[in-house]
């Protein structure tokens, strides 16, 4: 019962225009990824980053409440160590959550080692886990993916191409971006965000830019980079427990991140692009932007309750353009006061405006809907609060994906 | 593109163990249901109900910004005829949302007319509409409809079930309930709440009772009512234009409400347990049920945040013992404080205990889950708050009627 049988899937995989840096290609950086054996598939499973000297980090994490072992020492590392950091060290696999004082334990260890190699503090050194929960690391094999890893370090683009397949877990495709401006470099890896078998997976993405940043200027720059792009992906209206979005500032190009930061934004804006269009089994990624809101609050909000409709999500796969959908969502999302006044525009097209749908050719409109990239503009006539969210659509293959049984 | 090829449903029908009793076989009430043609398919879409004098009624209504004008009408009428009522009259095919001005005056004239046959102010008629949005009511049928309808009222038991088939939209089938107690009756039909081709649905509920109540009891008696039926119903985080529950005491059996409640209530569950049920391709039904929140207002967050979650409801599809995303959603609760002690019991199996995972036998689990009536219990220990909801899970023919073009 309930089998899927055969269920044909368009996918095709983006293509990246922009000029692409890895990690490793970032001044004063150098990058590994080996296979450990953590997963079965006998992939890339270890990563590690390691600067020549302390770095400004800055990083975002999960609001969970069940933050994994790896997040929660991040966190406190990232507290004690004044936001300056020698390492990063990645496992994919296993995301280390749901496992007590010997999760933490592991993750405090995976750190040491790190650290004892690269000779630093352990606290100077970030951790990040991901992929099956409930479950002990198999730390023999963490060990020695970490010793292989710290072995195998290099500073070409193909050291940082093996610290991204490192992280990847049930990615349909690598996600990696670079950007440069005059006389600075900024890199991207990130993977995620599907959740999948058996459990349930994570966003992590890595950013890094030569640029000189003290930890409190990243810090500050932080919440405005975060906002434009992975604070503002809805791939699932289900947070994981180990969401981590680290930036790392490396200086060595002297260019200051005043000069850098519309480059980092870009990076991490087209990372969190990648994710949207990863979300399982999506066929396009859709920026939802509201405008006229009574703030930038209820801005996100309706654009979060437009988002998490699976019926917004689905139409969106079926290229329809279903305006009783999007519009009776903004007349759910609990912000919003008066709808009087409200339009939508759907590809560019006008399809609801002062209080009833407006004449417009469904099968243009159904053809345009059929791109990697759709536009959802919903204008409220209630203030100047403003909020962009990029979101996936819904198709028979996320019910694929995320069905399966776990074992 | 995007076409769905295949795809192999389990959809078995749930039998109805108790003793039915149709709308027209309450004392004092007669009811007919009529093709009028506002249906391409030609199917009844006209229904009246009718009391031999004015009964006492409460209503419960959609909370989305964009409420029909039936909805607006009816409120309205609710308002002024103190809660006494003579009579309801109901369309499907076409939902009278999205359609200004002139929507009004239609819904208006619904009720004039009627209130004309049976000899009534047009206030003491509430109306009904459900179908698609955004379109100008067909009135000509509308008219002749209720025409038809008035001129076959009935009281035996075929009358019901006449006027349920005129209520009807996409329901894979037909919903009604009934119960009887010492000395009283109760009986009750439903549609919805699948949004569905082309725009959106509704869910429309009709319950009425012999027993006796003023207009403030029944009242009274409604919230408690509904938080135990229709408003514990999460099919879709997507609530429609329409959405109307409305209670009926015909007084003629000369039993007190207070006698008669716990049937009403019966009857409204097992009406909200049908329309999960047919959830758009909906295999079971889940009973969430939240103990030990901070308050009833966080059990009932924390429900929602659970059922919201398309991978929670797609591991319900799925068979799926996915303990991870049932816990990581109490994470994601916005209400939650603290998760110590959370602890999670699936089909009567503990999944998840102490913050970690309990072991389990999987595959008698999803055996398990192969059921009609799922049971999801989440333990909070934060407080002495508890919240029940039911919810649908998420299949392929969800995608499938979903996704589907509009025109």
């Amino acid at each position: 019962m309930n089998e899927p049988t055969t269920v044909r899937i368009t996918h095709p995989l983006p293509t990246l225009a922009e000029p692409v840096f890895t990690l490793s290609e970032i001044g004063g950086l150098r990058a590994a990824g080996v296979a450990a054996g953590i997963k079965a598939s006998g992939r890339p499973d270890v990563a590690v980053l390691v600067a020549g000297a302390p770095i400004a980090c800055a990083g975002v994490f999960t609001q969970n409440l069940f933050p994994a072992a790896p997040v929660q020492v991040s966190r406190q590392h990232l507290a004690s160590n004044g936001g300056l950091v020698r390492a990063l060290v990645v496992n994919s696999g296993n995301a280390n959550a749901c496992t007590g004082d010997l999760g933490l334990a592991d993750a405090r260890e995976m750190c040491d080692r790190v650290a004892r190699a690269v000779g630093c503090r352990p606290d100077e050194v970030l951790v990040c886990s991901t992929g099956v929960i409930g479950h002990a690391m198999p730390m023999d094999h963490v060990r020695a993916g970490i010793d292989a890893a710290l072995a195998a370090l290099g500073s070409d683009r193909d050291a940082g191409r093996r610290f991204l397949r490192g992280i990847m877990t049930t990615d349909a495709f690598p996600k990696e971006a670079g950007a440069e401006g005059p006389g600075v470099r900024v890199a991207g890896v990130c993977k995620g965000a599907g959740m999948i078998h058996p459990n349930m997976a994570t966003m992590l993405a890595f950013v890094a830019t030569d640029a000189v940043a003290t930890p409190d200027e990243l810090r500050a720059a932080m919440p405005r980079i975060a906002a434009q792009s992975f604070n503002a992906v809805h791939v699932d209206t289900h947070p994981s427990t180990n969401d981590t979005f680290l930036l790392f500032a490396t200086g060595t190009s002297g260019t200051p991140l005043a000069a850098a930061e519309e480059h980092v934004t870009r990076v991490a804006h087209r990372l969190a692009w990648l994710i949207a269009r990863d979300g399982e089994g999506a066929t396009k990624v859709t920026t939802l932007r509201v405008r006229g809101a009574r703030s930038a609050e209820s801005a996100r909000d309706v654009a979060d309750t437009i988002a998490a409709s699976a019926l917004v999500r689905t139409a969106l796969f079926g290229n329809d353009p279903n305006w009783g959908r999007f519009v009776s969502q903004v007349g759910n999302a609990k912000s919003v006061r008066s709808v009087a006044g409200l339009r939508c525009v759907l590809q560019g097209v006008t399809v609801f405006a002062d209080g009833a749908p407006t004449p417009f050719d469904r099968a243009a409109l159904s053809a345009a809907m059929r791109a990697e990239d759709v536009a959802l503009d919903v204008f409220l006539a209630e203030g100047d609060g403003e909020a962009t969210l990029m979101t996936s659509d819904l198709g028979y293959r996320y019910v694929e994906v995320n069905a399966e049984y776990t074992t």
